[in-house]
């Protein structure tokens, strides 16, 4: 395996048609391997604007098989441009299960792997419970001819759990499709805040597990009735040792290209030798949830 | 249970001299006690210099036996003043085991529980492994008058299963004392990223686990031959939302202040219910670590 290689992510405002964003995301993945970029990651659900907004039944039928038409799209362009894809899909598992789910394609167009989010969030305006049924597969590493990819989704980036079995399965890189925002009523007293924190989650995965950390968010505002959310962007590449090493803002689209080390993680890691010490025999409380007060 | 208490964090420089740290020491939790704090933290073996900068064999000599002469004084002034401390100690659990200790001694002068730091580091300047086996009480939560305490220890904030477990017990505040600082030749360049580190680290696990988190670092620079650690300070409390309430600088001793508000653990877990959707039943792996490549 090469010792370095390029990412590139891409950050897009999503309309209200299937067409429109596929059109659009096939020329920037087309851009950023023109820029060299081996490995390209996109927001999380980028097919479509964010359905969990809201409970709707209708919003079923976005869901799709995987092998499926959509992902052949990306198999083919795969192939064509010769880079590794990350690509966030509405599985349809069978008839009542569906999954919010990322394949890994390699460069010669073959679906390597499918990840099924395993962390699940219901929140206002963020109604994935309806929708999605927890991830099934576990957590996972990846072996490309670009470097091991550790597929994560959103939520996800919030447990330290999820970070560390992934790193432990030997990611050298963790994505999160991301589709995370303010609602437009919090921004002004919360928006700073919320923001810091995940950005703050984010460095602390690349820190305490010695890997790279990737999020890629969308932008824009997706409007649902009298209901907002704002994309707050701020799609970002963080190295090993837990810097941010290419930001995009919170309101534009955009493409963060990145030459990676992957010698950076041994570097990492004989620094600040945390997975040295790691006490397993006394790990085994996190497999419960505590009993009552 | 009350549902606020008062924290007081005493950020010291240590000199090498037991007495006179000892005196100091007492001098200022009195301080804290006026002022009205109920739960005082003092930073990590506040009452000799840092001796694992060198592997000596003499250093021996600080360990002590708990309950023992310097646990009875603190004893005595917990109930005197009528407050909680966790009180940092150089243990002599019996002959061959030495531990990096931490007590909780309650508001009527008695020792609730024993805490022996479970992540050891070694590094140059820090050859904690030389004096110290690794914790064999696992980690704890501590009820006491004033709130539920975990105790951890400095190199263990670097580990989010420490903080997981930790809260996942029932704590409330997680305590750090800590003995951090920078080499003096790496501060220029790596100085100001290393400390960016640590603090994110313990944001991460106020917000990833809805907890108060603290953390009381010793001050100034202590040499050993031509060695030197410039303790970098920052003592700091963080709330459940990963906002840092209060800070100390990083050349100055000084005593910290805060009242802190148990419904706001309630407050961030609703807000950010990461804990409802833990996958305790795809966890396993975290108590392995991974094979060969």
């Amino acid at each position: 395996m090469s010792k370095k290689t390029i990412i590139g992510i891409i950050q897009s405002k999503i309309l209200n048609n299937y067409n429109s964003n596929l059109k659009a995301v096939i020329k920037n993945i087309k851009k950023a391997a023109n820029r060299n970029a081996k490995i390209i990651c996109l927001p999380e659900l980028f097919l479509t604007n964010y359905f969990c907004q809201t409970e709707n039944h209708s919003n079923f039928k976005f869901a799709e098989k995987i092998p499926g038409k959509t992902s052949k799209v990306f198999c083919d362009l795969s192939k064509e441009l010769n880079v590794v894809l990350m690509i966030s899909m509405f599985e349809k598992k069978t008839r009542g299960f569906y999954h919010n789910t990322s394949i890994i394609i390699n460069e010669k167009g073959k679906i390597l792997s499918k990840y099924r989010k395993m962390h699940i969030p219901d929140d206002p305006g963020y109604y994935e419970k309806f929708y999605f049924t927890p991830g099934d597969l576990g957590f996972k590493s990846i072996k490309t001819k670009y470097g091991n990819i550790g597929p994560l989704i959103c939520w996800d980036q919030w447990f330290p759990e999820a970070a560390r079995l992934t790193a432990l399965k030997g990611a050298q890189i963790i994505f999160y499709p991301t589709a995370i925002g303010w609602h437009p009523k919090e921004k002004k007293t919360l928006g700073k805040a919320q923001l810091d924190s995940w950005v703050t989650m984010q460095k602390s995965h690349a820190i305490a597990n010695g890997t790279y950390v990737v999020a890629v968010n969308r932008v824009g505002n997706e409007k649902k009735g009298n209901k907002k959310i704002e994309f707050w962007g701020n799609s970002m590449i963080i190295d090993p040792s837990g810097k941010i090493i290419g930001k995009l803002g919170n309101k534009k689209e955009g493409i963060l290209i990145r030459e990676i080390d992957y010698d950076k993680i041994d570097t990492a890691r004989e620094h600040w030798p945390f997975l040295r010490d790691r006490r397993v025999d006394f790990y085994k409380g996190i497999l419960k949830n505590p009993d009552d007060d």
